[in-house]
């Protein structure tokens, strides 16, 4: 059986880490942000998170990626993690013993407190995952994700540990892999150094309430199609105001939830439209 | 330079694909749901698809998984594909004539209808997914998907290609690789036949309008936290009810949006609560 702690990017160069010291508690990257994720799958990652800027920080060890293989701390000769719903049902429960294994092994070493240290099982019955969520896991020390694959995790045992349950949206997926790395990527990327030049998180989307404006570059004549000639008066009070009225009238039409809450936020009525 | 098309799954060990072949439209497995993706980081696909459920099922030719390489279409010796947004502004825009090109491949052998064939863009921007969108893209006959790694796509290529923006959440990442992958997983699994016996379909989140009861399963003692004796009793009502209550009440709590959704499509007043 294979070591149930992997690591990724620079600490995964190590020579000297034996198995031995991987099942205690995983080495650390000094001041480096730390996910810790519990999966059956733990071959797919880093996936994604290895490639471009996420995978670059890795490797500059500006965070650090630890997978725990769940089926390590299954039951019997064929190391069962799952059985069926008491009470009767589809579908297979995750149990509370095995998980509580796996999630003792994730813990070392880690802060107790749920505000440093997230503990989360993916869920499509959790809280939405949005864009504070990944702020206040990027100001925490670091955070362990429950990847599920099955009916649902037994009650007990996210009661038993503080684990909070998070939706990547309202969609169900085989698995919370794909969830765990979009949730890692959305978190890491706001680590200080991370993006670099790359981006201009101020101006995102999310951050003033509205959808972004469109957008064009180069050619500015495509087949005949040109971009529009405010953007060519290098005016730029008139470009912000355009860029804004763009913003606002996407917002509406598309996210009538985040409509009404900007326009509550701006103290207007959220539900009126006459001042447009 | 590699070839632009790369395909995953059953169709990739035909050692007969030569690259002048890849450049036409990809060789098509009959029946199976396609998945075409336009991305700089092609060797991160199939990534955790390549897994568990959805893996085997592309080994089994249920679905089909092309990559579309997008660095190939770029512009000039670098082969650039994006510039700076007219108008100022931080971040870089991916340009409309690089991003034809690689739609135009994409789009060979496929209906122009996009009901039949819908053309996506990963964005914050975009419409939610959501279950009914996965519902619907497994009705297609497949999906070409547009990674963004940057501030935005030029407005002229989506107004020209009918592409739809698609968001996966409030949050913002580093490229659109995972949210494809997620919206690929969430709709393979909708396929005939991938889940087999695995999953009930029917039970789950969203198809009720409310989020899953919470669940139990072995031990039923596990260091002294049982599992609720209501479970125990062999009373399928009575276990059914404490399901729907539960049911009701976790929405309440975390869901308020769906809640009022489930009243209203009840016929009850959306923001009463007496009558529970």
């Amino acid at each position: 059986m294979s070591a149930p702690t992997r690591s990724h990017g620079r600490k995964s160069i190590r020579a000297s880490l034996v198995p031995g010291d991987l099942m205690d508690e995983p080495a650390d990257l000094v001041g480096a942000w730390k996910a810790r994720v519990i999966t059956l799958f733990p071959e797919v990652f880093p996936g994604v998170l290895g490639a471009s800027l996420t995978g670059k920080a890795l490797q500059q060890g500006l965070w650090q990626l630890d997978t725990i293989d769940l089926r390590a701390f299954g039951e019997g000769r064929h190391r069962n993690v799952d059985d069926t719903p008491v009470g009767g049902g589809a579908g297979m429960v995750l149990r509370p013993d095995v998980l509580a294994r796996a999630l003792a092994q994730a813990g070392r070493g880690t802060p107790d407190d749920r505000a440093l240290w997230p503990v989360v099982a993916l869920s499509p019955r959790g809280r939405p995952f949005t864009q504070a969520t990944a702020q206040a896991w990027s100001q925490a020390r670091g955070v362990t994700l429950i990847c599920g694959r099955f009916e649902g995790i037994d009650q007990r045992v996210i009661d038993a540990f503080g684990i909070e349950e998070v939706s990547l949206g309202d969609f169900v997926m085989t698995g919370g892999e794909i969830a765990a790395q979009a949730l890692i990527d959305a978190t890491v990327r706001l680590i200080p150094r991370v993006l670099g030049n790359h981006a201009s998180v101020e101006e995102e989307s999310f951050s003033s309430g509205l959808l972004e404006h469109p957008q064009y570059t180069k050619p500015v004549d495509w087949e005949g199609r040109t971009v529009p000639d405010i953007l060519l008066s290098g005016h730029h009070a008139n470009i912000a105001s355009w860029r804004q009225a763009e913003a606002e009238r996407l917002t509406k039409e598309r996210r009538p939830d985040l409509w009404r809450a900007y326009r509550a936020a701006h103290g207007r009525d959220p539900d009126g439209d006459q001042e447009l």
